[in-house]
């Protein structure tokens, strides 16, 4: 396994694999190229034999610049036992720590039982939403009407 | 005309109001919360009456700190004329000067002739791209499969 910074071409074979890796759900609209062009710097890829198998598109936030934000985060379905999204936490975590960044922020929906189990494993708190929804809190309508949202912070 | 920065709360307002702008289109997916959270520094609003009537969401390139990237702008359809977002390029181009940035770049549709007129009278240059399509210079499937874009460019 090879883990390397994201480019900008990855981008399009990127956008092909997510639609396939969540089972058809159309999920690129939510990764614009621009995250490809100029979050680089903090995003990774991890390839076996020059194939892409797993990813992180994350950044150090502008405004709150001790703060980083995990955007995306996806592995091939058949490689999810093999550490590889450890392996790209894990480097994320400490490429903007050395960018003074304290505090990993993260966002999944409450339907997200994976999601959820994993951020736990990999060191995150959830944050006190206003609410609980199948035993963990949320934000209600945090990413607008009927979007509830579990908000997870790691203190790196 | 009230122009500010952009609130992480103005997130709620502005989903709901562009679908409306668009003349029914889905383009809230277009706009996560995050730029409400993390690049509220760069990103402006104006109010007219405490009601919001145009927006631009902006950011710094942090993998080229010297670049600046606009990724959304909206005006309220009634107030077109009223240089609602000649107000809004202008402070985001000096906020990001002062950040030393020397060039904002911004990308639209080849379909979008309105977007096309307006960043060129904004002082915009089209970016020489693969081919030609309607008289403009285009990338072809920038954004993926039969996805053409047109990319501008503004020296500081």
């Amino acid at each position: 396994m090879n883990l390397r910074l994201v480019r900008p071409e990855d981008y399009y074979e990127i956008s092909r694999l997510i639609n396939d890796w969540w089972g058809g759900r159309k999920m690129s609209d939510m990764l614009p190229k621009l995250f490809f062009d100029h979050f680089n710097d903090t995003s990774y890829i991890v390839e076996k034999d020059e194939v892409i198998i797993g990813f992180l598109i994350g950044f150090v936030s502008q405004t709150k610049p001790n703060e980083a934000y995990i955007h995306f985060v996806g592995v091939h379905p058949e490689y999810r036992k093999n550490q590889v999204g450890k392996k790209l936490y894990h480097t994320f975590f400490e490429n903007v720590k050395r960018r003074s960044v304290k505090i990993v922020r993260a966002v999944t929906s409450p339907v997200n039982k994976t999601s959820i189990a994993y951020h736990t494993r990999m060191g995150f708190e959830v944050e006190q939403g206003d609410r609980t929804a199948d035993g963990v809190s949320v934000f209600s309508n945090y990413d607008g009407l009927g979007q509830d949202r579990v908000l997870f912070l790691k203190i790196l």
